[in-house]
């Protein structure tokens, strides 16, 4: 129930790291389009910052979510264009921002630091609403799923995807990374009631490989694939071997890990819907 | 998981009950306005179903949700201008509704059966997020308080409110009742987290009366009034003794009572983020 203390002073040049929240459902994903009738974070966010430095904010964020993916706990930074307090950025910038993006804390990091390439780990939740109707009171935040599943055998599934893998037949087409190699730490499947939740965490995610594996997983959970199926697409190196995405609209960024000598604040639990 | 049997045939003319849910942030409340540009949820609902029967449809619902209202178990009755079965209503209706709102069950009812006039009981929930930071993933489903409540005192207070009273300081000044007179069962003020829910039923409620509770309860919570205040505000019978109205964000209507011979199933438990 504390209020955060607002302590931090930023000078003109100074790196901001910002933690922020957003519902994706209204946005085309994260990344600026430049183009005015598509809505992105992005701009939403590079606005409202602008206004509270009264000069143009650049941010660069850890993870570039799809359209219709939500963050808990995204990760952005920037430099700041102006002397401001960090109750400026925060309270300042959320005064700014609609009511589907909500900033948490703003720290000073050195410029060494980038929300990107210095996050050692991403985590994401994917949530499956597991019953024979679809919710109309959460119908942007849940995938719905009519087809009982065994989170069982799509556990198991996963634990055949750990390590430092070629995630070729795990990555859109259109994926730009020039590997297709990736650490994946773990992924748990659990089942609270009628949901059933897939926490993964990686070093870094190809595009529309959460959601892919998600897709892979489902099937095998419907039991119309068998729980090798998802190590059988794996080694085909083809994204053919299994062109199931799942939707956007269950798929949360929960966390971001950097190096412990940066001192940011550690991912919080998240609201209550994505607690266990 | 088991999916719901459909058994029911509807003729022509007969009665129908149906349960259905909502999020009510995009609708400009229950009630059809005749205007194009203004979307119901009863319009939403009335469409879907005309396109199922090929025939206009009208329904009557248990309890009229303002703008921004949620409802996890809404009941409406219509009249079945076709014959279809219970499947065709339910599976069929959803297909032609959007995605904030869905239909759960459609029953066979006596004539003697109305939505609002045979409901002995209404509950509703007020969901508050009591955190220094509002939420951005859950913008529109929860109100949101940033100074701490104290949820025994507010519980406390809505002790005082128990039974057949005068509400005529608790109801909006347009409210069209021919009475102030209504018989509140019990209110429940909990926290689990950083929520705290306002569980109230009442035979019926005036308009605006579980929105101007709740804005009274929080202010009771929030320390700037005493408990007792709730009572004094009761006794002035005078609206403008307490002109606080919470906002409709964190409202869901979540139960209605009938009579057991007309042997409705009860309400369910709604979704996860309703349960303590």
């Amino acid at each position: 129930m504390n209020k955060p203390p607002f302590t931090a002073q930023f000078n003109l040049g100074d790196r901001v790291a910002m933690a922020v929240s957003y519902d994706g459902s209204a946005f085309h994903g994260w990344q600026s389009q430049r183009k005015p009738q598509v809505a992105t974070v992005q701009e939403a966010l590079e606005q409202a910052l602008s206004k509270i430095a009264d000069a143009p904010v650049i941010v660069q964020c850890a993870g570039r979510t799809d359209a219709g993916v939500h963050a808990s706990h995204q990760i952005v930074h920037f430099d700041s264009p102006a002397e401001r307090g960090e109750k400026a950025w925060v309270s300042g910038g959320n005064t700014h921002l609609p009511a589907n993006i909500a900033i948490h804390w703003a720290k000073p990091v050195p410029e060494s630091f980038h929300a990107r390439f210095s996050a050692t780990a991403r985590r994401y939740r994917y949530v499956i609403l597991n019953s024979p109707a679809r919710s109309a009171l959460l119908s942007g935040g849940v995938t719905w799923e009519n087809r009982p599943l065994d989170e069982q055998a799509m556990h198991r599934a996963g634990q055949l995807l750990l390590g430092e893998l070629d995630f070729t037949s795990y990555r859109a087409v259109a994926c730009q990374s020039r590997t297709p190699m990736r650490n994946v730490h773990f992924i748990e499947v659990s089942r609270s009631g009628d949901r059933v939740m897939i926490d993964i965490q990686a070093n870094a995610f190809l595009h529309h490989m959460v959601r892919n594996i998600a897709g892979v997983l489902i099937d095998i959970g419907a039991g119309i694939k068998p729980v090798q199926w998802a190590e059988e697409v794996l080694l085909a190196k083809d994204r053919s071997a299994a062109a199931v995405t799942a939707p956007p609209f269950g798929l949360y960024l929960v966390g971001v890990t950097y190096p412990d000598h940066f001192q940011l604040p550690h991912s919080g639990p998240g609201p209550w819907f994505l607690s266990p």
